[in-house]
């Protein structure tokens, strides 16, 4: 088994981009992440992404960006995984390179939502969950979000305010990254205030629905130092599932698939929680970060919420999370997002995260999930030396 | 580099099953496959699929049949590559299994398209071809293979009726395959009269819109052994791209990409096409099969048609190509056919094809496009000695 490295990213901007199709988007992701690489070309493509088909009415995206990006030929796929699609992508390219099938891989994740009416979109999403048990029966994707905080805050006693930090640490970091969609700051007040959608998730609980296209090529160890100043080490990769529906987990406030597949993570890796320096986590509500938080072993359970009242999750926290945004404040183009948490982690390891740089960041771990966590894939990253 | 090897096989019928979700379809081939290679669990489970989104209105397919299919928990991923995507899947379990990623992998194709009106499914396979240039012009898919066929009799000058032999050999090797949709044996003469859809090409050159899954099991062959008496071994496993849109293409009447990916496996099998038993071609419609010959060396450019005529298709003949009836005659549900064509492959490796088996079979090719030749994966499997 070959050790697997990044050494290129890239990325586009998030937002309404309405002067760009999905085409456009994934191109200008990947023609990046290949500059960055200084390569002209690579054994495959692989895509992230959820709702080209539905939403964008266009599926086939492999040879589409491939041709489009002047790869013509390679051979490329898309990998759907809802919201978990783009990490899982790269996980697909990790195991063809570590095991030596393939040399160098380019892998994006693109979504294109805001062409569409929120409706339609709405409706899209909600096929990650259970069709059956739950989307026919009226369940959105936000409203199964509210059941689990509902039960979550009625369990361990938390007040709605308690979330707002987590919305208030996203905005904050996305102010200061120019890719972001959001660069207001919000206060306490203006999540208790916002908008209620499905009680107890508000406006800014919430992630919102974004274009964009984020790109990272991967290549063996022998030959990354060839390529990049300094490449970024995937130290762990791994994926694990849950039940679709929430009726039928094992409970109801424990992320089974993120809890395996980051202790697996850990484990090859040869580290433990307190080794991270930061961890892209998947915000799409708060809610989300407070599980994930507990799955990966930050937080106890219940207790994910606790760390963001204690201001541990800044940028200059003990675990700086979401440190460019995160999918509430740099946006949440769903089967983008994945690659988006993996290109602002090496970001980080790299230095080159301007104001949002965590200090002395050596190793970072990203967690993308689909669906309320049915899919769930891990990433550990570390700078070399 | 491990050798890898088919050690299960399964399949639903094929047809219009409409007391069955996708859900149901795809465990049911899954179940069959474990059930063949003797296995109870697995390192992770590929799906093929193109459609669930737009027209079974469920996404994240991995997680859903993981879980249930009695496999909670193991890592799971929809791959989408239009009409190629599950061959495509079991080229990227080939990757994990010969780079020694993984052990052993569930490759399930499954696609559900007949509860939902023929036009929305028009609509959804429309998708597959270049949504800015072609689909959104009002070419329906059945139109881009109109213009390819007008083309090809043009250029070659083949009349209509010379295309026929392909739809009865279809029809005639479907009607002994117990899992085939048709088991209507048609004429020269029902062709000729068959009702048009998009001059030149009537309902008789067109495969039908079907539900259906099928499974195969791989695993590296140290264990092939252990679980199955007459393993099926990968010989080759290659894939290739080629713009979506007919209209950026090299040469309208030439697939690239089946050429680049077949010209490929032989040359890692160390086959020549003279060496190949019989051909699980990608007949979705009668001039996609003469392409395909073509592209795969069996037949000069125009001459694919020749092959027919001659009588070399059939199951005795030189070249047996769809013998358990093909796209036409079993039935085409998209996102799983390249898995029945593989399943059909190894069922004729293993002599278990019945009164449609080919003598001495011990060599099979199988070959698997996706839009009009835009994904094409290839496949050399060769029975164990």
């Amino acid at each position: 088994m070959r050790n697997v490295s990044i050494i290129g990213i890239g990325q586009t901007k998030v937002g309404e981009l309405w002067d760009q199709s999905i085409r456009d988007l994934a191109v200008d992701a990947v023609r990046a992440a290949m500059r960055d690489a200084h390569i002209e070309s690579a054994d495959a493509l692989y895509i992230g992404n959820m709702l080209s088909g539905e939403v964008a009415g266009q599926a086939h995206l492999g040879p589409l960006v491939a041709d489009a990006a002047g790869l013509r030929g390679i051979e490329a796929a898309k990998i759907e995984a809802a919201c978990g699609s783009a990490a899982y992508a790269l996980r697909l390219a990790y195991l063809a390179v570590a095991g030596g099938m393939h040399d160098t891989i380019i892998v994006c994740g693109v979504e294109k939502m805001t062409d569409r009416a929120p409706g339609n979109v709405t409706n899209g999403l909600a096929r990650a969950s259970d069709g059956e048990l739950e989307a026919a029966q009226g369940l959105s994707f936000v409203a199964i979000n509210a059941l689990l905080m509902q039960r979550y805050m009625h369990e361990f006693g938390w007040r709605k305010a308690d979330f707002a930090p987590f919305a208030v640490n996203a905005h904050l970091n996305a102010a200061s990254n120019p890719n972001a969609m959001f660069h207001n700051l919000i206060s306490h007040q203006d999540f208790e205030q916002a908008k209620m959608i499905a009680s107890p998730i508000n406006l800014l609980d919430s992630s919102p629905m974004a274009d964009g296209a984020a790109a990272v090529i991967v290549t063996a160890d022998p030959l990354a130092r060839e390529f990049a100043e300094r490449p970024i080490r995937i130290k762990a990769s791994t994926s694990a599932t849950d039940s679709l529906a929430l009726a039928d987990r094992r409970d109801l406030l424990t992320l089974d698939a993120a809890r395996k597949s980051a202790l697996r993570a850990y484990d090859i890796a040869g580290v433990k929680p307190a080794d991270i320096d930061l961890f892209e986590l998947h915000d799409a509500f708060t809610i989300m970060s407070a599980l994930s938080l507990e799955a990966a072993g930050f937080a106890e359970r219940g207790q994910g919420v606790r760390l963001a009242l204690d201001e541990q999750i800044g940028v200059e926290g003990w675990l700086p999370i979401s440190t460019m945004g995160g999918l509430k404040g740099r946006g949440h183009p769903v089967g983008a997002t994945g690659l988006y948490q993996v290109v602002e982690a090496a970001m980080q390891l790299r230095g080159k995260a301007g104001r949002n740089q965590v200090e002395r960041a050596q190793l970072a771990m990203t967690q993308n999930i689909g669906g309320s966590g049915a899919t769930v894939t891990t990433h550990i990253l570390e700078a070399w030396q």
